[in-house]
């Protein structure tokens, strides 16, 4: 099969940006280890210094509190844990609340544990019920510490985004800490920190066209920290050590200031392949679902479910097609299971869904072949044996 | 300053083996998360599972054994844990027994923490004191658990060997967990697990040739397995969460492959530059220290001190030369102090050493190129004040 594919799950990863790539095959060619002092320790370091003001920039923070870290996986469980400390002394923080449609690496509560870790359950909608959340934190006991809240700002699967600044209002009210998961909405949307009102947010390099393995722990300060989940030489001033990655830092610098100098024009042209695609979909197939079309969402991501076409069916089939897409989220290793995000959503789960997700790449004539598939698979389709 | 540089500081970071960098480039430009099941993904997973071969394979392990980090400080942050799984059951391991002379990321504890966290002192020579060991372990209370040990192969600073064989007899005569810092040692000795007897050993990628931010925890079986310091999308089976970086793994898995294929011709040619450069050294300066010169060491660590000449110093004078070496190691951020390895092993560790690393791709011209600098940074050196 020589035909060229079609990309169409930058949620899963998006596809290495040129300067990206541009930037990490010159800090290949240095040797040198950022601490060390000689000359190719320094230049090494330079380009993390660079990388760090890149990212900051991105999410209208300061780079002192940027932390880089192996991916948003590991930023999350450096973020989530009962202990802190406030300047020199401990800060204990006692119960962590999360959305009941977030990522498994919030789900999983962190150091907290599961049984230290509460969900907040979301509408129809996928959005968070913020009176329940409001409720939660007013009967939160707070002898074992203060609440910490996390919250998805745009959802991996359904690219819904959550009433973030309206929660920061109710966890300020109630003394908490918010932290915040911004990796599906970095890039996609405009973020501020300090608009938002977050205490923390995470951010992954891979979603947003930088490389795998390196992400960032962004602090609106640096005197309340978590203590350090990788312990070692003291890297990242003591939050996070073993040696740095140059250049996959480097690469996540590159397309984070590629992408903040391009946030409001992406989205008109993606949204614009968005309501394209949505429109000839519900016309080969009418009985489409689109889940949260009504609400605020990512343009870039469309999910959406055929009656009597299972999505894992039909991901294989626009696989064979030359069209890659996902059926819920990528995670979990290849894992196939009901999405948990649209079981919390109130949908059959068991049907799940189709993500399609464009980016920075995807042109007309991705969206054309994506259509040509589909009408071929549609034509296909045979009801499904419900699920036992 | 257009002259060239040569870099001797291998075991800070070893500069990228070509075979490395080839396969991190095919690696990038596939898109693809390692999780998704369409082709693009399972390209990236068919990278990461030849790679998990090729690391297997330079240690004499099973490739499912093989659990990729971060890097080596995430690994052992991982597995120096009191928090184990023997199949579905918990196994508490009660204390931890690190060498003096180890690593800062062994020293830390992991989730341990210093205060359950016992370190053995080593000799004039910086070897483990193994009757030391004996007696710990005997005296070890076993209500809170097994007693965990680790121990470094091959000292970053020094290059001196570790009794582990012996150490592992020790350790399994008291039922206890044994676990190897192999950082350094591995590529330039011979490594085989079983022949170790080690149930763990941790392995970075940059310092062999590979890229930065990935190496490995390497495991003699599956059946007794530390708890997850990075939960969440169930990840390398469960045992850490966070997408994989193809790119890194890949890299990593060449540099392994050249390394096993090469590693005793690697050892008889770089043994051969060391002892040239050490013959010379002593030629121009009579009264060089040479730190674990006549025990086991790595063929390519020189560490070295000369009298009246801080470490520091000679660092910034072979910097200025046009010569990367290091004083003490690379790790903490440049924090500049004195070495705990010389301190452990009795020296003055205010003098510090001189750490001259080679590796493969060291010429006989660098070789020239450093005795020439050091020759004319002793012509100039002046007798220092005594630190106070």
């Amino acid at each position: 099969m020589s035909r060229s594919r079609v990309y169409l799950d930058y949620n899963a990863t998006a596809p290495l940006l040129p300067a990206a790539r541009d930037a990490m095959m010159q800090a290949l060619d240095l040797p040198g280890n950022p601490s060390s002092v000689h000359r190719e320790g320094r230049a090494t370091r330079a380009l993390i210094d660079k990388a760090r003001r890149q990212v900051a920039d991105l999410v209208g923070a300061d780079s002192s509190g940027v932390v880089f870290t192996s991916g948003a996986t590991e930023a999350a469980a450096t973020v989530l844990t009962p202990r802190f400390k406030m300047g020199k002394a401990d800060l204990a923080i006692g119960h962590l609340y999360v959305g009941a449609a977030d990522h498994p690496c919030v789900l999983a509560g962190g150091r907290f544990g599961k049984d230290r870790t509460t969900t907040i359950g979301v509408d129809g909608n996928g959005q968070i019920d913020t009176d329940a959340l409001d409720r939660l934190l007013t009967n939160h006991d707070r002898q074992a510490g203060l609440p910490m809240v996390c919250l998805t700002l745009a959802n991996n699967e359904t690219g819904i985004l959550q009433p973030v600044e309206k929660a920061a209002a109710i966890v300020k009210n109630h003394g908490g800490v918010l932290v915040v998961d911004a990796v599906q909405a970095v890039g996609r949307i405009p973020i501020d920190m300090e608009a938002l009102g977050t205490d923390f947010l995470f951010l992954s390099s891979h979603k947003i066209g930088g490389p795998n393995g390196v992400g960032a722990l962004v602090c609106a300060g640096e005197i309340m920290m978590p203590e350090p989940l990788i312990p070692g030489g003291g890297q990242e001033k003591g939050h996070r050590s073993g040696t740095e990655n140059p250049a996959a830092i480097a690469g996540f610098g590159a397309a984070a200031e590629q992408l903040h100098g391009e946030t409001i024009a992406y989205r008109e042209r993606v949204s614009a392949l968005r309501d394209r695609l949505e429109t000839a979909l519900l016309k080969i197939c009418p009985d489409c679902v689109f889940y949260g079309a009504r609400i605020p969402r990512l343009a870039n991501t469309i999910f959406f479910a055929v009656p009597d076409l299972k999505a894992e069916t039909a991901q294989i089939a626009f696989d064979l097609e030359g069209i890659a897409v996902s059926a819920g989220s990528a995670c979990s290793s290849g894992k196939v299971g009901p999405s948990h995000v649209l079981a919390a959503m109130g949908y059959d789960a068991d049907l799940g869904g189709i993500r399609v997700s464009l980016g920075a790449g995807t042109t007309d004539a991705d969206i054309e072949a994506f259509l040509t598939a589909f009408e071929r698979i549609c034509s296909k389709r045979m009801p499904q044996p419900a699920a036992t």
